[in-house]
C-alpha cells in the first residue's frame, strides 16, 4: 500500500512554472516519511468497501496538507533538518518555504476536486475543520513553550489538534468516499483520536526511554528542550514542593550539561512514576482505541490491516 | 454595498481560541481598504438577478483570502505599515503572521461551505485555481525583481496573475451563484481581466506621475526601489544602446539622492513617450473590457453599476 502512494504521489507533477515556487513541493514531498495518513485514508475506504483508486484524492490531499505543515513549522521552529536533508527553509530560504507551502496547501484543495460532488460536499467540511484544528495545534504547542507551566488537560488539548486529528480525519475521509453511514465513520474517527494520542505519547516516552539505535532521534532531546511533555507534567503533578523545585531548577539549569541534565531528569521521571504513568496512558488510549474499532458494524471488509497498522504504531504485535 | 460588506465582515467572530492565532487575522480584517473584490462578487451576482446574500460566502471568501495573501506578502517583502497601521508580522512577529495566515486561507475556504452542493463544485476550482496562480504571480514578481531585466510580456504576465485574476474570478463567482451561463461568466471573467490590468497599470503611471495628495502612497517609490514597471520596460526598449545604458546606471546608483533619481528617471520616461505609452495601454484595456462588459447577454438587471465601479478605477466619470 505504501508503495501505491508513493508510486502515485510521484504522478504528481512538480516540475512547472514558476520553477521557484512549485520544485521545493516537489523536494518536500520526495522526502519519504511512512506516509501513515494517507494509508489511513485508503484502509479507511477499504473497509467498508471502497476502492482505493476512488480514496486516492483524498489520500493525496492529505499527504499534501500534511507536508505543508511541516514546511511551515520548520520556519517557526527554525529546524534545520527534516528526515536527514536540510528543510525547505534552509536549502532555499524563508520566502520561498512561506509561499510554496501556501500553495502547496491549495494544491491540497485542488486534489479534492477529483471527488464527485456529493463526497466533495461531505469531505470538504471535514478536510477544512480538520485543517484549522492543526493550525490551533500548532498555536497551542507555540503557546505551551512559552508558558511556565502546562496542566495535563492542555497537553491533551495539544496533542490531539497538533497530530490527533489529522489521523482521525484521515480515518474517517476514507470511510465517507466508501459511503460509510455517520456512525461507523464517526466511530473510525474516534479510534483515529485515540491512535493519534497513544502515537504521540509513546514518542514522548521513546524520546526518554527509548532505544537510541531504534528511535531515530536523539534520546533525551525533549528534556534537553525543556518541553511540556506526559512525563514532566506528570512528575510535576506527583512530586511534593520540594521536589517540584528541584525539577523545575534541573531543567532550567544553563549551566549544567546536556547528558548529565538528561540523566537526573529522566531519574526524577522514574522517581515519580512519569514512566510508568505514560505506559499505562498508552495502553489505555489503546485499549480504547481497539474499543471504537470493535463497534463498527456496516464495514464489508476485515478489520485487521487496520488493526496491524494501530499495532504497528504502538510498536507492538497484534 | 461597501456598508453591507463591512457589516457582514464585522459578524466573523474572531474572538475566539486561540486567540494569539485569530486575534491577527480580526486586525487584518478590520483595517479597511475598498472592499473592491467583494463588490465585485456582489455585482457579478446581482448582474446576473442573483442576491447580495447569495453572493456573501464567495464574497467574504473572497475578502479573506485576499488579506491572507496580504499578511504573507508583508512577511516576504518586510514590509512595515499597512493602510496605515503596522502589519501583522511586525506588531506580532513573522511565526504568528506565517500560522494566522495559513488560517485564514482556510477560513476563506470555509466560507465556501455556506454555497450548495452545485455551487460549491462549480466554485471551489475557480477559487483554488485562482488562489494558485495568485501565489504565482506573486512568485513571477520576486523573480522580476532579482532579475537583470524584464520583458513587457513577463511584466504583464505577473500583473495578470498577481492583481487581475483575483478581481475576474470575484466577478465570475458572481456570476455563477446567480446561474449564469458559462459564456456571459467567462465573458465577465475576461471584463475583470482587462480591468485589473488597467487598474495595475494606472497604478504604475500613478506612482511616477501621480498627484501626492490623492494618490495616497509616495511619488516615485516604484524608481527608488529599480522596481520593474510598464514605464522602464517602455522606456527601455524605446531608448537607443548608450541611452538604455545611462538609463540603468542612473537606477542602479547608489550615490544619487532619492528625488534627484526620481527626476532624472521621469524625464528619461517622458523622453522615450513610457508615460504616453501607459496611457495608451490604460485606455485599451479600459475599452477592452467594457467591449466584454457589452458582449454580455444573459443579464437581468442593469450593467451599469459595473461600468461605474470600471470608471471609478480608472479615475474616471461614466
Amino acid at each position: 500500500m505504501q508503495h501505491y502512494i508513493e508510486q502515485q504521489l510521484k504522478r504528481l507533477d512538480w516540475n512547472i512554472a514558476p520553477q521557484q515556487l512549485y520544485q521545493p513541493i516537489g523536494y518536500a514531498l520526495e522526502s519519504g516519511g511512512k506516509r501513515i495518513r494517507p494509508q489511513l485514508v485508503l484502509m479507511g475506504c477499504e473497509l467498508f468497501g471502497g476502492t482505493r483508486d476512488a480514496a486516492l484524492p483524498a489520500a493525496l490531499a492529505i499527504e499534501v496538507f500534511h507536508n505543508f505543515t511541516l514546511l511551515h513549522d520548520d520556519i517557526m521552529d527554525n529546524a534545520d533538518m527534516r528526515r536527514g536533508r536540510p528543510t525547505v527553509h534552509r536549502k532555499w530560504n524563508d520566502n520561498t518555504a512561506i509561499l510554496s507551502g501556501d500553495a502547496m496547501m491549495i494544491k491540497a484543495y485542488e486534489l479534492l476536486e477529483q471527488l464527485s460532488e456529493k463526497q466533495l460536499a461531505q469531505i470538504l467540511p471535514l478536510f477544512t475543520k480538520t485543517a484549522l484544528q492543526v493550525c490551533e495545534g500548532q498555536q497551542f504547542d507555540v503557546n505551551l513553550e512559552l508558558c511556565e507551566e502546562a496542566t495535563m488537560d492542555e497537553y491533551f488539548e495539544m496533542i490531539r489538534l497538533k497530530t490527533a486529528v489529522l489521523l482521525a480525519a484521515a480515518l474517517k475521509m476514507g470511510a465517507l468516499v466508501a459511503g460509510a453511514n455517520e456512525s461507523d465513520a464517526q466511530l473510525l474517527y474516534d479510534f483515529g483520536i485515540d491512535i493519534g494520542i497513544a502515537f504521540q505519547l509513546r514518542d514522548d516516552y521513546l524520546d526518554t526511554f527509548g532505544n537510541a539505535d531504534t528511535f531515530g532521534k536523539r534520546i533525551g532531546g525533549d528534556i534537553v528542550c525543556g518541553k511540556k511533555t506526559f512525563l514532566l507534567i506528570t512528575a510535576l503533578n506527583n512530586a511534593d514542593a520540594a521536589q517540584r523545585q528541584m525539577l523545575k531548577q534541573t531543567m532550567a539549569d544553563k549551566q549544567l550539561n546536556e547528558a548529565e541534565k538528561i540523566a537526573i531528569v529522566t531519574k526524577f521521571y522514574q522517581q515519580f512514576g512519569a514512566d510508568k504513568a505514560c505506559e499505562n496512558a498508552i495502553g489505555e488510549r489503546y485499549q480504547q482505541a481497539l474499543n471504537h474499532l470493535e463497534r463498527i458494524t456496516g464495514h464489508k471488509n476485515d478489520k485487521k490491516p487496520l488493526a496491524e497498522l494501530a499495532a504497528k504504531l504502538m510498536g507492538r504485535n497484534l
